[in-house]
């Protein structure tokens, strides 16, 4: 468990503008596209003849993240990736991002500069530039808030509405392992706040640790449909669940769904986390949240041509909206979808 | 005084995706570059051949507003109107917002419907389309985000860096207003603080409250300057105060200036409030931010041209770099300009 009031620079010695240079001194343009960057009133970006795609993410401390178990280096890798995410979810290239940031007086500038390594460095791993933010302090937590933006030919982008009967369900890579790595977290910290001097056991479970803390979006993929010419007719990344964000494309689109237990991809980490815990893995599956892996639609005739698409399953096919939005269980059994996904207003 | 835990409806039972439907619900897009807003991954934008800006800002509860004195809906408007007040100072159109909003628990829905009530008022008012966000909970207090889209032909983007020596210095309206109108409501939130059967003593300063509580930018301005066929070699929006900003101006053009504190454009009720509190009144329109007035430079031919527009004042000129940054006072005295302006990390 880390300690973010260790002693380091007071922030105030630089001020507001002092900080905003010292962060964004190293910020290099790289697209042509975007024209200006930090430094005034606004960012100027040029996409031409292109369509442009906007996304925004407010993130919170004590409700997005928890910094007892969250290094700062990757909450702010998170803070870039679940938003570029949005951006190729609409099949669309992430080109610039703007970010704000609100402070308590209890983070040192190096604490600042350590979230905006990670900014930097998921800026180069997505290449989209730094553009412009706002930094400012907080009386309480602290508050992460990434806007991206996007280009797309226009026929190439892709909505939530766009699904049609018979096309078939796919989704990248695995999912539950975010949210199994969040609850082993949880359960690390509960044994740590009840015995400070216990060490938290979390060997073994790398995989699921990265996939809560430094989550991945999936721009291989976005690259991967453009080369086999595939333009999904719906696409949405799975931020929410894999039940709430299907549904949200049913939704949208006016169709129903039908996708089967033994097809949805679960890693053997996210298996083995959800036996220690007694839990349900498909729970996990369904349900838990944060995976950013790309759910969408295909039409049937590209079913040879998803398939060839390494780390992407087809786990079912949309149906009629009357025929609602169902699971096919292991045991053949069809249950109803719900919307269960991670809600931070109920809580 | 306002007490914002009035019974009303929890927005438990609605539900993060609820809240924001029922939030959204009754947003129509108007502009032709909307192409699409509320509801999918993220928003798409065509400004076809012109240039895209974009700017970003996040208000915090306890440092850029305080509920004690704010009605809910002026914050709704205000956080709209300061984010479009940076589009225009790019000389450029706002013509989309996206907004991201965490309340806590003690919000009831009314009072998120207020928030949205003033921030639909200003998009009406500023005609800009509301095309996406994110509502979240926060564990303290609220927090809003905006990021405003616009655009601007490529020969009409105004930045700060591009005042020349001899350009005439321009301010809209007053200065000054926003900081005596935070300075009158600071003092009374003392005195109800201590007593709170006092009422607190507002009136005869109409202007002064609007101006901080419901500061507008300076569309109208930005009209003018167009239909004057002025373009300012440089502009920024005066947010942290005379001063500081055109410091910005100076510091990125490479360039020096002088004002005269006699030019210096202030409301009689500002004047009032200063005596009232035994202040000078240039340090308000000097170092008082949030007046969100436009502040350019125009290349001395346009004199005539600049003084016809209705609500513009010539203050000074720009030097060279060498001779610094001079307010001549009314006693003729030359003052170096200090960037004292609004500070909220240093507070």
């Amino acid at each position: 468990m880390q300690d973010n009031k260790a002693k380091g620079t007071d922030i105030a010695t630089l001020g507001e503008f002092g900080l905003i240079k010292h962060l964004t001194k190293n910020i290099k343009l790289k697209h042509s596209s975007s024209n200006l960057g930090v430094g005034d009133d606004a960012a100027v970006i040029d996409y031409q003849n292109k369509k442009t795609v906007v996304t925004t993410d407010l993130l919170l401390e004590g409700i997005h993240f928890d910094l007892m178990y969250t290094p700062l280096k990757h909450l702010g890798y998170k803070a870039i990736a679940v938003n570029v995410s949005d951006v190729y979810a609409m099949n669309a290239c992430p080109k610039q991002v703007t970010v704000s940031i609100a402070i308590s007086k209890r983070f040192t500038l190096e604490a600042v500069e350590e979230i905006y390594a990670g900014i930097q460095l998921a800026c180069e791993n997505y290449e989209v530039d730094l553009v412009g933010g706002d930094t400012t302090s907080s009386l309480t937590g602290l508050c992460i808030s990434v806007t991206a933006i996007g280009e797309a030919d226009e026929k190439e982008l892709t909505y939530r509405s766009g699904a049609k009967v018979n096309d078939l369900i796919c989704v990248s890579g695995n999912l539950g392992a975010a949210y199994a790595g969040l609850q082993l977290l949880e359960r690390e910290k509960r044994i740590y706040d009840n015995n400070p001097n216990m060490q938290p056991d979390l060997t073994g479970h790398d995989y699921i640790l990265e996939r809560q803390l430094k989550p991945k979006a999936r721009k291989d993929i976005y690259e991967r449909l453009k080369e086999a010419n595939i333009v999904p007719t719906s696409m949405i990344d799975v931020s929410d669940g894999l039940s709430s964000d299907l549904m949200h494309i049913c939704d949208k689109s006016v169709v129903g769904c039908q996708i089967y237990e033994e097809k949805i991809p679960v890693d053997f980490e996210t298996h083995k986390m959800a036996e220690e815990l007694n839990m349900n893995y498909s729970t996990f599956s369904l349900n838990g949240g944060e995976d950013y892996e790309l759910l969408f639609t295909v039409p049937l005739d590209k079913f040879d041509a998803v398939e060839k698409i390494e780390d992407v399953k087809v786990i079912g096919h949309i149906t009629e909206a009357s025929k609602g939005n169902y699971l096919v269980t292991r045991d053949n059994v069809e249950i109803e979808l719900q919307a269960q996904g991670w809600n931070p207003i109920k809580e």
